[in-house]
């Protein structure tokens, strides 16, 4: 495998910089998908949740078939959505995702937010995400221990389903709990992760307990502004990161785009990033965030643009007084 | 029981303002709770880590021996500290708590932090605190899962000792799973609350989810002035709660003191809270901090003094680079 990689807990590597399948249109995914391996990229990050799994498959399969890579060159994470944390769900669940990837193995498999909602056949309703209908009635919580789904990614792993197992989402006290019955090591963490809400006591936390880290929404704000109302809330009278100072200023030392900058400002400090362009030149620039070097100050400079600002919020979506979906 | 009341989920009601017994010395505990008592004090915040639950029990004792209260007029509140999660050590410390006190029951038991470390026999160390002994050797973790110390204190609730249980210094993840295996309602969580820390969705989800939440260091960086460096490194070029404007403009228009408007910008949204005073006119005050209304936009004016600065911190006591203790 090409480029940077970060040697996983469990004994497997990954790259440091992979394509982010969310908002990837199904129709257009496998196309986009062989794309990206043409340019170089070899990780895919999916999730049941965005719909377009079986669709990437298809493009991985074709560069395979036409000899680009090699599967063992491709590294594919995908995650478990929220209404299929009882274990029977997830084992299916695992299997189907695997099965519509069609590539043998998933190489990473996330719990995608340690939130257990309550399940709904996919025969009915293939995929919920936060909604139960049309209506956009909220789907109501599940009482399924975090411990009952941890489990489950275990026996994936045994069945050689998946190489590798984490979580997304989650925060430094459940990565604390899970890491005390965790038979199989939590491999990877996946976090949202950029100036606004860099989480260094997270990264810190997970770093130092060999979890690798993996920021998503690298960019920001930029990520959420063509979501529903209910995802910009928070994006509001804010200065897009591109348009930010100190990330000018290092672009222009380094002779790098403001989204080079950003993603570098991750890499350098060992956690991976996901950017998504379906703009055959940014997405060439995007994989190439590992090879200059931002100063100790530029490093400080952008994290220092903290704010805690949480675009992606489940607290928010779960909370019935604060949401506008229901 | 006087005074503004909260009722559990388990059924049992709380006062909304208490006394906290951290920082009281175990040589005028006794003492400070029956004069506590005597100013109309019902609520009394200890923890085995306080290491001074017998003497503030004497106190009680006193009180009621002499006639001022009932025992069912007082409500105590402890907690279980970190190095007794395992479920066997969990039974025991409760027994030996609750002897201490000599109450014969604690009203709400806790778990102090949702943090495992080793287990310590207490005759080794009797009061273990972040560190291992007098080298201030750090304690390292344990892996005993969140489950196993809910359900011993689930044990202390059926055997009698504990009439409600709950959780200190949780997050809404660690709520959200607690509340999966749940057998008895987590009838209260204890946090870190005031205007520079003030956890809004952490607090809407807790109360929706009938979780009664008490909030301590009601004075933000008052609180850790006194203590060692590690505790106090956040509180540098910090403006104390008292002296920003906001804060003095309430207390003048309301006649009240600066800490009355800190403590009731808390009571007036149903927050209990548990202020320790040594000095008796400020105990008087301190418990008077029902009986006035804040506005709705000196309310809101002092939530947007929240900056997210956590003074009481364990991933920074865990964390290995960032600690300066070990």
């Amino acid at each position: 495998m090409p480029g940077d990689l970060v040697t996983l807990a469990s004994g497997h590597k990954m790259p440091l910089v992979g394509f982010g399948l969310w908002k990837v249109p199904a129709d257009t995914a496998a196309e986009t998908v062989y794309n990206a391996i043409k340019t170089g990229y070899r990780l895919f990050d999916g999730a049941y949740d965005y719909a377009n799994e079986k669709e990437a498959g298809q493009g991985i399969k074709r560069a395979i078939d036409e000899g680009l890579v090699k599967r063992e060159e491709i590294f594919v994470t995908t995650k478990l959505w929220n209404n299929y944390h009882e274990k029977n769900h997830a084992l299916k669940m695992a299997k189907s995702q695997n099965e519509a990837w069609g590539l043998g193995y998933i190489d990473l498999y996330l719990i995608h937010f340690p939130v257990p909602l309550k399940y709904i056949e996919p025969e009915t309703l293939q995929f919920p995400g936060w909604w139960m209908d049309k209506e956009q009635k909220l789907i109501e919580k599940a009482n399924v221990p975090l411990h009952e789904t941890w489990e489950a990614l275990e026996e994936i792993v045994d069945s050689g389903i998946a190489k590798s197992i984490g979580i997304s989402n989650a925060n430094a006290q459940t990565l604390y709990d899970l890491q005390t019955y965790a038979r199989h090591p939590i491999s990877a963490l996946q976090i949202e992760h950029h100036p606004y809400l860099a989480q260094p006591e997270l990264i810190a936390m997970a770093q130092e307990n060999n979890i690798a880290v993996t920021g998503y929404s690298s960019f920001g704000p930029q990520s959420f502004l063509e979501l529903p109302e209910a995802f910009r809330r928070r994006t509001k009278d804010i200065t897009l990161l591109f348009d930010v100072e100190v990330v000018k200023n290092a672009a222009q030392r380094t002779s790098k785009s403001p989204a080079q900058v950003l993603l570098r400002w991750a890499t350098q400090r060992n956690i991976a990033v996901i950017p998504k362009s379906n703009n055959v030149n940014r997405l060439k620039q995007n994989l190439e965030v590992t090879d200059f070097d931002l100063t100790k100050e530029e490093l400080e400079a952008i994290s220092a643009l903290d704010k805690g600002l949480r675009f992606n919020d489940p607290g928010f979506y779960l909370h019935k007084p604060l949401r506008i979906f229901a």
